[in-house]
């Protein structure tokens, strides 16, 4: 692993979580849909969407960077889909879907508090802005889904929720600070909230 | 009915048709606020009014063409508020107030899809966002409506609500792409929607 | 008093109000969150935090002044934070918590209505649709509060909450068209926004 990257492969890679953390939400949305309000394929695939890019949007609203990236890059629209329509179908095969819906939350919050915070810094964000907006871009999609399904936020309702997003922000934010835009650091700062995450629940 | 039309009628024929989905949405709002939250008068127009610019504010906000139609022009505000207290005044004498709860919503949710998505392609987005930014006008202030007054949203719920206004939207944009920005096919594809809508009822 | 006052004078004196809405809205929201919610300190000051910077981001949004000032100004960050760590350690001697909440937020109110007025103008913004967005300012926080909470909005459930907030933010506007934009008139409306709330509870 090389301690630095080229722009290039750094947006690459940068590119490559920001899509593995909206379809990991995806899955969360639209299992979350099919097991708290029953909801038919078109509600499932429909909150998977909005748990998945609904923490981008609110992100790039906040920076001014309109029209977000969503709207400007098809690849969002497409894997957040895939997600939904993936997890409506194996809904039913799914033993373990409470576990499931547990563990794609987790991996969504890690993956887009250091993604959000990368994009942040890339748009001249301060490093508390950074970690700041890291932290909504992780739990601003969650939220909004448990306020379509009328349900006490999990950043309200749960200790270390917030916490670990604003924690794996901070990993790529201080790297950033020192000199090191290296994905590892990414790699780490997710892992980080992951892990504080899954302790935690 | 002309093929297409000088750039100052199409825009005034878009402008009609807006504030008619806004008259639409308010009436629908504001009457939900009588029926579904039992509010006073200010909660019912403030409903109604939040029920009718919403879809349209948010679609601005996604499209970074701030401030809002809404705050430079004066008209929505107006439309808005006289449908909100109309519907107060009326609410009392209309027998079929569900029915028309109902209609009042499909009517908003046609207009709306294909009002947006016009705007979205006037400023510049591309056929897929277009029609996505169309559905989101069209289902945003309804999606508001529902979470303020405690329900799913209608969007999740319901098969046939972001379907129909998907579909309305789309025929804008096949026709603008086909080199047709006429009227006809915005009532067409306002008229799909509310069709395909009130099948779904 | 004097009647007019420097630029540089008068935007401190701007700052200064709005951080007092900021504080008082941190307390109010935080106090909800213990009372109406029983949320751990996380949530507490979460709360406190989305209800001290909502109606700030919704103005700052809507303006398209982006990023809000909320994240270019860290004293925001900083007042809401310390508003919700006092709220939540003083909540268990506060006898009277339901009447403070009450307080806190008809000060926010009236605070926030004439402070998201001025800037309003004072981004070119026209006469209606200051008082517009001073009232947006002023609601939005305890708006987004409500729902996270799932509570039916005090905008809609109250009939004066958006109405004195108006009030607030029109005498403010008034003021400016009339060629003054002294502290004192943002304290009367600030005041007379308070005092028909507190009427209305």
């Amino acid at each position: 692993m090389t301690p630095t990257l080229t722009p290039g492969a750094a947006s690459t890679a940068a590119l490559v979580l920001d899509l593995a953390g909206t379809f990991a939400f995806a899955l969360n949305g639209a299992l979350t849909a099919v097991r708290a309000a029953r909801l038919d394929i078109v509600g499932v695939v429909t909150l998977g969407m909005i748990t998945a890019l609904g923490g981008g949007i609110l992100r790039d609203i906040l920076l001014g960077a309109l029209p977000p990236a969503t709207f400007s890059d098809w690849r969002y629209l497409l894997v957040a889909t895939a997600g939904g329509l993936i997890a409506f179908a194996l809904s039913r095969q799914l033993d373990r879907i409470t576990l499931s819906i547990t563990v794609f939350d987790a991996l969504g919050l890690g993956l887009f508090a250091v993604t959000g915070a990368a994009r942040a810094l890339d748009l001249g964000a301060g490093a508390g802005q950074a970690v700041l907006l890291g932290g909504i871009t992780a739990v601003g999609g969650g939220t909004l889904r448990d306020v379509l399904v009328r349900r006490i936020p999990s950043v309200l309702s749960s200790e270390l929720y917030a916490v670990p997003a604003l924690l794996g922000a901070l990993v790529v934010v201080v790297a950033d600070r020192l000199g090191s835009t290296a994905v590892a650091w990414s790699l780490a700062g997710a892992a980080l909230a992951f892990t504080v995450r899954m302790l935690g629940v």
